[in-house]
């Protein structure tokens, strides 16, 4: 299982700072959404050109013009991009086209779909690598959460996954278990007081 | 009815440029959500420096984070943020949070929501100031697509809403004529030959 730093500060400086960090215990960096809208497709190409050998992700949560913004993210540095599963079809389509162009890959984010396997297996059908099973920082604040459900419905789908929602040291030998080919970690490394220790200790867990 | 001019370019550049020969025919100067993913949040404020009477749009998007990515748009000189409809309460309650603390506002745009009129209700109760009947750059090249739905399902809402979609001189009388307080414009004025001429015209047929 891979393991993938998701990188939710607003400024470069502070992203690669804390790329820095993480980067010797990590597979995938990823940008942000937030950090993204702040810096734009800069903050990219900055992370890329920092850490070559590592597979960069840029969480831009496509919802509409799906090839436009998967094309700027490749071409300013980007492995990775993120499409909406509550987006259409034919945008899933379109970032899957500007992926095939550029050799990359795309990932559909499940946040929001209530049928997380139905649509996991309709969009991995349209041509994405893989999917998020992801519950959202706003989510995970909710009564109700609970992470099990997002190992279930990895499970369930059947298609190549990631999770994605508060995964940390504790939480992510059960991802693991549960067949997860990635494990999406971002506050338990970017909030913590040693980040780079606060990494190497969650690979630890799952190596 | 407000006419918004949609600036879907990747650079600041080009958008101010647009802007610049817009502006005296429009009421609101929107950014773009590639155009944000691109350059981040200094074109937004670069346009509302070019343009501090105009009230200026920040189409993010947002899917989650609502009041982070609020608050980092409003700081940046947005009078309006749009957050999606297929986000989560949780979400929209935070973006809202954010536009009160500034004095600002949130639309949110109901692209790839199936129910329009029926989540419109929800969201303007949850405190939003208005909706977006929308459908994509994607969903308009897509078979089956009608302008009319949209009319429809903004006048069923029963709460303030913009129209957005495809509009242009020839449909934006009937943008009007629905009820709309807001007809969102983009490619009939950014693909024109002369954008300042095609934003005048389309002001002239709902003057």
């Amino acid at each position: 299982m891979k393991l993938q730093f998701a990188i939710d500060t607003l400024s470069t400086d502070d992203a690669l700072r804390l790329a820095a960090a993480a980067a010797p215990h990590v597979d995938i960096l990823e940008l942000g959404t937030p950090l993204i809208k702040s810096e734009g497709r800069a903050a990219i190409t900055a992370i890329k050109q920092a850490h070559p050998e590592k597979l960069v992700l840029a969480d831009l949560k496509t919802m509409d013009a799906g090839e436009l913004e998967a094309d700027l993210a490749f071409a300013a540095g980007a492995d990775y991009v993120t499409v909406l599963g509550c987006a259409g079809d034919s945008t899933i389509v379109g970032a899957v086209a500007s992926a095939k162009k550029h050799g990359k890959g795309v990932v559909v984010d499940l946040i929001g779909v209530a049928d997380k396997p139905g649509r996991a297996k309709e969009v991995v059908a349209l041509g994405a690598d893989l999917v998020e099973m992801h519950a959202g920082l706003d989510e995970q604040s909710e009564e109700g959460f609970t992470f099990a459900t997002l190992l279930r419905d990895g499970a369930e789908a059947g298609v190549p996954f990631a999770v994605a929602g508060g995964v940390n040291a504790e939480s992510a030998p059960s991802v693991r278990d549960a067949g997860a080919v990635i494990a999406v970690v971002g506050s338990a490394i970017y909030s913590a007081a040693d980040p780079a220790h606060a990494a190497a200790s969650i690979r630890q867990t799952v190596a």
